[in-house]
């Protein structure tokens, strides 16, 4: 059991994201972040990294070998949890972009995020516990009473308690709509919770002294599906310290996040469950839920930006490191000196990919997070022109949180087997870090909502929001950018791809529309993650290239030999590799799309192979 | 730890493809096959399936959460290993293929390879140890001298003794020509042995009473680089029973094949390590372990395709049993039955794109073996046809060695990440098996020379082998193919898609040429594994349509109602999905490497992230 911390992060990435690309300055020392700076910011940035490594990074192997544990009913998790829990509300990393009111910083919330980048990054399975109590927080602060919110978030957001969300039953899986879980309201006013939910993460835990589980349970009479659900408070313990009646009744054991207790959990087995409703009126429950679950799928982006990022750098770091093979300028000398890795060009390649690939996802999270801010500062604003803007801002912020979450973990995934790849047979070993990212990761494409669904979620719901104006508002900030940069001195060739990303992105959305409305609305879901994957990838090329503008034109102002050179000259490289080998993948799968492919539709059953 | 079986296999497609695809019956019956008939073929076929998943599938997972322990220098296999082992070799399924001067069956090597595939995907780590001493034994009896093969080849053969290939060493990896282990001769002939070796598979167990380790090692004053190096028999207790001075010093902890015991190895640490040279000349060791080394590339194409099939075949009945949701037809009504999710169009893309792929490598696979077969029944005729017709066979296994190996190899790992994004949440959890087999496929992509080392043979050696009579021969027999169906009633647009890829696959290789000639060879590593992955899925793709061509016509022949008419049917479908989505993939790739993209070259080693 390794105590050795592996984590890596680029600050200076995270600093020019911020502050060089998408001015963050512009919102800092004004409402609602008045008490915010530049300083303040890139100061929080690298103590949260310090922070990371020191705490949470030197538990991530560990907590991978030990996992947690369930004897008598009781979970325990990796040795070290408990002291890192009490530390990390100590430091206050959680509550960065939380309301005054609740004991927060008030920050803008893509600090909070870059933050998470770095604890996710360094334990993801740590983390897990954290962060899905400060979602189960922010849905009682949202849609709970005075009364609740009075009881419950303060001891949340310190730490004491934490929380889970509790959807997932054993038959229903991703089908959320046939819950079975009940809730028959009391006399008291409370409810009487019944059910089994299964896949809780920190379901249980020897963490906190409570746990306040959000159930979704349905009450009687309520119709079918997802619209006859309610969201219920239900504690571990009564508040008065009695037991609740909810029972973890096992543990999965997992592929990965192996320091994250991923529970059964049994409501009201003795019939003495009691829950009481979130807010005041039942049946809201999957639209209060989706409030959490929108951030939660952010978060996914999130925790797949932080260890892929990780990955990355450990990979890069190795391959300075180890000597292997001469250059293959003398491949023909058996005596011809070994040189580190990193100069063999294979390696370059696998570096400069997954370079591309964890910058461009950085920027995409951070453009969702930005549109969040800019929205966050423009409440109570009343002009017209301020409503036009926020819609906007929260109109990109619903349609990316699909691509976020998707194409984040699907290529989380990718880079850490190619992390592993650059280490070699060492990458195979847990001597290293990177076989775990890679395990750790694999979860991602599948919670809080599938990639298949997310997809879904895209192409059948967000492409057609506010009429279109979106997707439409969207296309004309790139159309913008295009036209600004057509004739760049370096990047013309790059920024002429991205145009014909974007063309052939909004040819196949056309192509959604014939199917919808034609009667073809059975071929949408066969093509839906490859569309996911052309419009994340039109996003990152754009935003790769528009970081490499300003990249090109910060370098052209410094003297050589100044520290930022490099730097720069490595933005411009990322966004040359990504338009040269990765964007023109989107024109190439919407001739796929055009192709018309029905052979998975029309396949017999029998066909796919002898019973 | 469960000891229930999970592996599949899929006897008819291995019918299909031996008989009805690549016409093993022409070889049978005659020499060298004289003993064998098609019935007996079958006949291996099915009791090895049924042997796979009685002796082996109920020790995959208990070997994977037991793994191997090294306590007081002696290594113990997961329970349940040593019985097996006996079993395999009274089965007799080790020896299909080998000579009967040896103990062998004699059989096609085509027959040997299937039989492996149910080997591996029943238990991949369990077969390690039996194939790599298969490996080692015919190495020594292609090499050794009559009195070598006498004291070590039957008892290995048999399994009473297993064997090793010891290359890697610590500092060295894929860079053999490097290896430091010393051998220095004594006055009695035999040498004396000193190094350590990393990555040993099987290095040690508790399995056999002796391993027969096959040691590179460097003779004094020998040239550096791989052609000055030696191979040694070296065994773990010389054969008078006493010890011979080979210690293993540790095992691996690894992210897969835990039942694998991967061993560091130390030779000679008290000088008292004999070894005696494999033959009678010194410095012939390179191309001697490549013989093995030949048919581990094989070996891995074969594990590769044994975990993807099983992880398909696992997914596919998963997806017949698990409800959940409506069919999307319905989605608009919460009432709407609950169906098997394979009614889902995402879910049969993906059950498709793995059938495609799996059945695609099978067919690649037996391409490269029915070579062999094909070669080895010409051996000893002496007319210039049959010299033609040698070259041309054992021209196009070389060609094939590599992609078997390393698009195998990819392609495994994603099939099985596509597997468990098939069971969703239930993938990630060890109670399903393909979690386990994702993390055991990782390893294929590196070891027996990484994949990107395959990418090179290919480009750098493959491609120009015989003054490129090999690839031209490749060319004409896929351009024959397009040529009798092109036409052909219903898969004539993926022949033009056939045709198209292989025309752009040529026009790289003709880049490659430029490249070589012009001073340019950095930017060949750059896109060699591309270039691989456009031979593969050319090669994939052709076979595909080749078996979609028959089944077509053998599915007109029959009446309807018949059980086989599913099985062509799927054979059709799946040649059309995979021309259709993965085919034109081939030019766009071509179309990248047209872009002569430097920036992976170019980039500054300081632009990679700040220090």
């Amino acid at each position: 059991m390794s105590q050795q911390n592996y984590y890596k992060a680029n600050l200076r990435d995270l600093s020019f994201l911020l502050f060089e690309q998408f001015h963050l300055q512009e919102l800092l020392g004004k409402a609602p972040y008045v008490d915010w700076d530049k300083d303040q910011v890139e100061t929080v940035l690298e103590e949260a990294y310090g922070w990371s490594q020191k705490y949470l990074g030197t538990l991530n192997s560990s907590g991978d070998a030990e996992g947690c544990k369930l004897v008598d009913g009781k979970v325990t998790t990796p040795a070290g949890f408990k002291e890192a829990w009490k530390a990390l509300f100590d430091a206050g990393w959680r509550t960065l972009a939380v309301d005054e009111k609740h004991g927060g910083q008030a920050g803008p919330f893509t600090l909070a995020m870059m933050v998470e980048e770095m604890l996710c990054g360094a334990n993801t399975s740590f983390n897990m516990y954290a962060a899905l109590t400060q979602g189960a927080a922010e849905v009682i602060g949202a849609f709970g009473t005075e009364d609740q919110q009075t009881r419950y978030i303060g001891k949340m957001f310190d730490g004491t308690w934490a929380g889970t969300m509790c959807l997932t039953e054993p038959h229903a899986g991703s089908d959320v709509g046939s819950s079975a879980s009940t809730a028959v309201k009391r006399p008291d006013g409370t409810y009487n919770i019944k059910g089994t939910k299964i896949y809780i993460s920190g379901g249980d835990q020897d963490l906190t002294a409570n746990i306040i589980h959000l159930v979704l349970a349905r009450t009687p009479d309520a119709p079918a599906g997802t619209k006859g659900l309610s969201l219920f408070i239900v504690p571990k313990r009564k508040l008065d310290g009695t037991s609740n009646d909810v029972a973890c009744a096992g543990l999965e054991h997992k592929m990965g996040i192996k320091g994250s207790a991923t529970a059964q959990l049994v409501f009201g087995e003795d019939d003495n469950c009691v829950g009481e409703l979130v807010g005041t009126t039942e049946q809201r429950g999957m639209s209060q839920m989706f409030h959490l679950m929108n951030y939660a799928r952010i978060g996914v982006g999130i925790q797949s930006l932080g260890i892929a990022s990780s990955a990355y750098l450990n990979a890069l770091e190795y391959a300075k490191e180890r000597k292997q093979g001469s250059s293959i300028k003398q491949w023909k000398d058996a005596t011809a000196p070994r040189v580190p890795i990193i100069e063999h060009p294979d390696v370059r390649r696998m570096l400069l990919d997954m370079k591309a690939k964890v910058e461009g996802l950085r920027a995409l999270c951070m453009k969702l997070t930005m549109h969040l801010d800019r929205a966050h500062a423009l409440v109570g604003a009343t002009d017209a022109d301020a409503k036009t803007q926020t819609e906007y801002h929260n109109g990109q912020v619903d349609l990316l949180v699909p691509l976020v979450k998707a194409y984040g973990s699907d290529q989380a995934f990718q880079i850490c087997a190619t992390a592993i790849q650059v280490f070699g047979g060492a990458g195979f070993l847990r001597d290293w870090p990177v076989e775990q990212y890679c395990r750790d990761s694999k979860i991602f494409s599948i919670y809080e909502g599938t990639n298949h669904i997310q997809a879904m979620d895209l192409v059948g719901r967000k492409l057609m929001q506010r009429g279109g104006a979106n997707v439409a508002a969207f296309g004309k900030d790139v159309g913008t950018f295009v036209a600004a940069n057509k004739t760049h001195a370096t990047l013309a060739p790059e920024v002429a791809t991205l145009a014909q990303a974007m063309e052939a992105m909004t040819g196949i959305g056309g192509t959604f529309m014939q199917w919808f409305g034609g009667g073809k609305i059975e071929m949408v879901p066969t093509v839906a993650n490859r569309f996911l994957e052309m419009m994340s990838e039109t996003v990152i090329g754009w935003l790769l290239l528009d970081a490499a503008v300003i990249a090109d034109a910060a370098a052209a102002k410094l003297p050589d030999g100044h520290a930022d050179k490099a730097f720069y000259a490595g933005k411009v490289f990322a966004a040359q590799f990504y338009a040269r080998n990765v964007l023109p993948g989107v024109q190439a799968k919407a001739q796929l799309i055009g192709k018309n492919d029905r052979s998975a539709l029309d396949m017999p059953e029998g066909a796919f192979a002898p019973a």
